[in-house]
């Protein structure tokens, strides 16, 4: 059913409401089963799903044949559509990634916390599931895969909307899905895709579908983040952006800060964990700064500094107020000196994301009071700020990075995703 | 500044809204401080405010006596008076309840868990302030103590807005909480009051005050907490309502169900955690329903119930589809029969709202089944479904119950009004 938006506007529209609302009763039906379903039978059809996608190659190439001719029918960016085309090596990778899943412990059930009082109840704090996730993406047909796995570990229903580029290679890719999820005896619908192209239907998933979603996560770029943060009624996990900053304190190491600094930034320049901004002390200026952004540029970063830096480098273009809220995701860099701890760490809560932050130092006192002083998900003491990432924190896999401060905040693995209850054990206990 | 609202409404809506936006501006700049205090500055804090109250009771009574003749005036009804006076004894209970307060272990800064990657980086997850709290609350004069100290001791800003019938109480009583912190060397700003009476207050507040607010929490009656959800564009920790059940089991001992029973619904019928609906097994309707409904009654219960409960028990009427979904907060009980576990469970799904809801069962496994299968944030195996409370869960103290199922979920105490944050100590790694 891979249906474009009707000629007749007003009755597409009726037609997509409709259809999203189906889904979503759909999606909180499938999602009371899955709840309560057994680990090993969330374990088997993920693995099930593993073994379809690798069955299904073929066809899974042949649907991102199509959407790949249309890419380049459209005039869609190299970029982009090197991002939406398949390989068997992908598709091998996809499959890896779900068994990886499929392999984490589940967290459905797990005592987090318990106690007994005075009058011999017995309290325990339980994870549940979240309910139904629904999570909007941009055209990465791996995020299918992906987004519907982690749901299902954590006993979540999910609604993936993905970008309608790739909406025959993300429904290959669904199918198997659901091939998984039958084969191990459980509904379908606890992974649904959202069949129609018009863009309305992002609209009534923000809107929540009559309380049947429970979260939104959107995957992709600041555009869809900033519609989704402002639009939607329900908990959106999200970051809109990471302005990460490393700060090379007084007391920093200068081989260290400097190893420290290039791989923050050039590693991946592209990564919402990439620095965007480097803080140098003043207290080092002469001994630090010069080597530094020597090594950045060496590494083919482009910098832009204040009238400080631009003084003691070669090669420095001037950096603008609007700089220091910049988020290039790309191999430029702002630079600023500044006058101790305290102005540091003013500058990354005045300019910052609240997403990864790093301090360079041999000294104890200043790491701590930075990890504490600095409001972010992430805070560093000499390491880079590229480790902000769900599988780099021992989390197996993660659907996104969360920068609000309620529920999830960093990577959000399948702990994340759920919810808990308390339950509490007595022997007939009345209240007094 | 205890302001009413101006007789121009117009300027009375300008006044509001830059009152209200320069509290907000207040809140976020306090709560950075508040944020990384000493654990011993903000117990000094509360001990202090606790000693003020004390310090001030004539001042409060006095205060209190301006209220209650306003009430008289307005006719306003006998129980709403009631709840808005202050007596000594009271007041030496806002005292002591600060101090119990105070005495709780301090939230901040606690390692929730901890550990070490292959590549030698130590990852904390630690307890952070959620930032500013706005408490929205109906005129009990003694929130303004508990909900002010709870978020001082979770290092949160808090902004209350209580009830505008108690406005002069809620103000003296506020004073003594200023004092205390300015003794201890916080911003007064740590804990402010709404000085004015518009209602267009709270819709500032649910609007977030330019993003410095981060949760509410409302206190009060469906109404008001009904309004917060639908329109606050920030979370929100609150229950609707609690449509509490007791479900008696085929295999429950008669004896227990029936003192879990009258003690869920009558201790204390009016609030949150009573129960307001018995569900009895259609396997012990000859032997158990009779004798617990009776018991109901001696105790004062009117019974509404279903065709079968009618037909073994006198003095009961008949329960509408209505009564099923009703919180009666009141010596009114509904009950029904049903045909086992399942549809017992059923039942609480369709009809519950998600709050506390109880089992009573010698056998182990359909209590099992029943706390996994109910989605509600508290779910207890025979025990009085009145300990849904967070003193009686350990928790020390309360800002009210939840039941989303985001961040906070049951007993909202200080552990539940703090976020987190990731500290990650590295030596030096870069990531390849």
């Amino acid at each position: 059913m891979l249906t474009s938006a009707s000629p007749d506007l007003q009755r597409a529209g009726d037609d997509v409401e409709s259809t999203m609302l189906a889904i979503g009763r759909r999606a909180r039906a499938a999602s009371k089963i899955l709840a309560t379903a057994d680990p090993a039978q969330k374990t088997k059809a993920l693995l099930e799903a593993a073994r379809a996608v690798r069955a299904d190659v073929a066809e899974i190439l042949a649907a991102n044949a199509i959407d790949v001719d249309a890419m380049h029918a459209a005039g869609t960016s190299t970029a982009m559509i090197e991002r939406g085309t398949l390989t068997e090596a992908r598709i091998e990778q996809i499959a890896s990634s779900i068994e990886a899943v499929a392999e984490l412990d589940d967290p459905i059930g797990q005592v987090i916390a318990d106690w007994r009082r005075p009058n011999g109840l017995e309290i325990e704090r339980v994870r549940t599931p979240l309910g139904v996730v629904g999570i909007i993406y941009e055209s990465r047909p791996n995020v299918t895969a992906d987004a519907g796995s982690l749901c299902v570990k954590s006993g979540n229903a999910a609604i993936l909307r993905g970008g309608s580029d790739t909406i025959n290679s993300s429904g290959a890719i669904h199918r198997a899905l659901v091939r998984g999820l039958e084969a191990a005896g459980l509904p379908g619908d606890c992974v649904q895709i959202v069949p129609v192209r018009d863009r309305a239907a992002v609209g009534h998933m923000l809107a929540g579908l009559n309380g049947t979603v429970d979260v939104i996560v959107p995957r992709g770029g600041k555009g869809l983040v900033e519609r989704v943060q402002s639009e939607a009624r329900v908990p959106v996990f999200a970051h809109l952006e990471g302005i990460c900053h490393v700060y090379v304190h007084s007391a920093a190491s200068l081989d260290m800060a400097e190893k420290i600094v290039v791989n923050a930034k050039m590693r991946r320049p592209g990564i919402c964990g990439a620095m965007e901004t480097l803080l140098v002390d003043r207290a080092v200026i002469e001994t630090h700064l010069a080597p530094i952004v020597e090594a950045l540029q060496s590494a083919g970063c482009a910098v832009r500094g204040d009238d400080d830096v631009r003084a003691r480098c070669a090669d420095v273009t001037e950096a603008s107020e609007e700089d220091w809220a910049t988020e290039y995701l790309d191999a430029v860099l702002s630079v600023r000196i500044v006058d101790g701890l305290e102005p540091a760490i003013e500058h990354i809560e005045r300019y910052g994301s609240h997403h990864t932050d790093a301090i360079v130092t041999d000294d104890v006192a200043a790491a701590t009071r930075f990890l504490s002083g600095v409001d972010s998900a992430i805070v560093v003491h000499n390491a880079s700020t590229q480790f902000a990432d769900g599988g780099e924190f021992g989390m197996g896999a993660e659907i996104g990075i969360a920068t609000g401060r309620f529920h999830a905040r960093g990577p959000v693995g399948v702990e994340q995703l759920t919810s808990f209850k308390y339950r509490v054990h007595g022997s007939g206990q009345t209240r007094p």
